[in-house]
């Protein structure tokens, strides 16, 4: 695992179109497809959807960072692949496919940050709406365009409409316009935009911030948050309240809490 | 259907209550009780539900437009008529009417904007909330203020609390005051705040977009979208994304990614 | 009930640990340990629950101020006592007791303001969310920090997912940051943020608009708000005009609609 060299903007041929490169806890995931705008064909895909695997069955990563080489973001699916393959059976495997690794962001143990720059449409939009946090750069465009070309952007809602409120997001996806970062800012689709040559080093001064703490409380929190979300207050009550008991009795949570009353820092076991 | 002409603000007694105007797929429904500030009438709802029912059929309809005439967008329900007919019987038959009217606007095929200025109050809050895109004059206010007459906005809060958060509803809904234009934008409900002037080029600007979209993927689109927001995340992907292979085998998907793979402007056949 | 002194900014040992004074139908709590920053122990909690109980059942409260002295409006839960019951019969009871408390807040028949200064962190911050409205000193911040203690704000996290869209309540609860109080009104967590010399007016001005309602409609309302936001679309408006109807045949709507019609003033009878 990790290790992995950054590619240049430029890749040769036969670069791998995924990169991964652990350092300090952070595994940092980077689109490769600069020339094909990171589109998400079939191989990427499958090579997200292994990768975030190994990053869940993998204590060291404590946040993933998924970023992307070239001048987009990503801007959503192969639309020539698709073309290249007409017929409901490999539409079917591939929306699948897409809607599998959307929630393999959604149910990773480690929380997922979007670090996004250039352009984010579709499902490149629906990625970044997807991840647990976004930092963008300021001159970032986002939208869901299928409406443009006759293909409704419904997968790309069903995470867009969970960030998003209603009005916004049928804003989005019925002009099928690009929305700058700002905008995205309002909307709630993005935690920070901030200037170019910022995008950098904010994205790494909040996987760190995140990866200091620790990895089974995040594990726990997050995997509470999706979950009580979908039930009704009662019953997220419910649930919440044993998640938080069953907190209290790891050795973080005595160790943390220990630490914080002795004003010293903690060490955490992941237990 | 069209061709209607569009009444002047002060009509004459024999004009119709709801005027319609078809100009080049695009419905211009304009409520016409302009000294009732558009009160929502039994006769007003029920022409208005006739018309929805009607266009809902209409292939030549690609996106409506609900205006007014007068000072108000509308009042919401009209209090006289209400207090003329006292009882349990025309209560239940006027509250189903008025949800019937707002479900029919989120179950058309076709994407509604509504076109707002002077005020919009209890269920004419209620129509701009339940309307897919709003576009405002920066002038309009906008309230729920039931809670002031001992009726609580009960029907106007099921539209309002699914555009606007929690805390911004219930300050809606328990204060029961105006709020302005701008504030209306902050909570998410509505997508353009304009000068009065420019509210009809604005209007027209976001209905010919959408026209210009092939009305089979926005009916797609449209309804995908109600249906998905209200299902958990695994069953909304499992339903988007079978949504996704129909659409994509759809004849309007295959032209559409053809002509952008093309650099060529789609021709849409609604099928 | 009511007529409770209020506590000065450090309060003898013997004071009791929460306040009641109720004024012109506003009940004002306000927490009372201020050395501890008002964490919620067991027993301040149970305080909180009795006296809402009370307030549940007491016509002559028509609006509740949730307050607190000292430099915090709550610091969440009280640690040290915790960490002096470690086991999980006291977590389970605890956690227990705490969701009891934040939902007797939505269920109250009355609606709660919070009036927020200082901090207000984990539990404190869930207590903002939980009321139905807040103002807040423009000095004030929130979290929830629980992840910089390894114990995540889970049962925080579901008032404030319910109040604040899904990336924003993420960053709140993976970080564990403070955030101030414009930031806090753009997530929608508050409604008001004012200076400081603002806030008692401030809220006193909004707990007076609430109390010159009737309570019998604000009742209706606020139960039909927390029932109907839970339903799918057709369900809510099912339920909810059948609350018009219910809310129609009130004393109270006939004659807030006959006062308005006739330009006056209206005369509540609570029924």
């Amino acid at each position: 695992m990790g290790g992995m060299m950054m590619a240049s903007a430029a890749p040769a041929p036969e670069e791998p179109i995924l990169l991964r490169q652990d350092t300090n806890g952070i595994a940092r995931l980077t689109l490769n497809r600069p020339q094909q705008r990171n589109a998400l064909s079939v191989a990427l895909m499958a090579a997200l959807i292994d990768e975030l695997a190994a990053i869940a069955a993998d204590p060291s990563v404590k946040v993933v960072v998924l970023a992307a080489n070239g001048t987009a973001f990503c801007a959503g699916h192969d639309l020539k692949e698709m073309r290249a393959h007409p017929g409901r059976p490999f539409y079917e495997t591939l929306f699948r496919q897409c809607s599998a690794l959307m929630q393999a962001i959604v149910r990773l143990p480690q929380p997922v940050i979007a670090r996004v720059h250039g352009i984010a449409t579709a499902a490149g939009c629906q990625l970044v709406a997807s991840c647990d946090l976004a930092v963008a750069a300021d001159s970032t465009r986002f939208a869901t365009p299928g409406v443009n070309i006759g293909l409704f952007c419904s997968t790309p809602m069903v995470a867009l409409s969970r960030n998003v409120n209603r009005k916004q997001a049928m804003e989005m996806l019925l002009l099928g316009e690009m929305i700058d970062a700002a905008r995205a800012m309002d909307f709630g689709l993005i935690n920070r935009a901030v200037p170019e040559a910022q995008l950098d080093p904010a994205t790494e001064a909040m996987a760190r911030a995140i990866a200091a703490k620790s990895p089974l409380t995040l594990k726990i929190g997050k995997e509470a948050f999706y979950r009580q979300v979908e039930l009704d207050l009662d019953q997220a009550y419910d649930y919440a309240s044993r998640v938080m008991t069953e907190n209290m009795l790891a050795r973080d949570a005595e160790e943390g809490i220990d630490a914080f009353l002795q004003k010293r820092a903690p060490v955490w076991q992941g237990r």
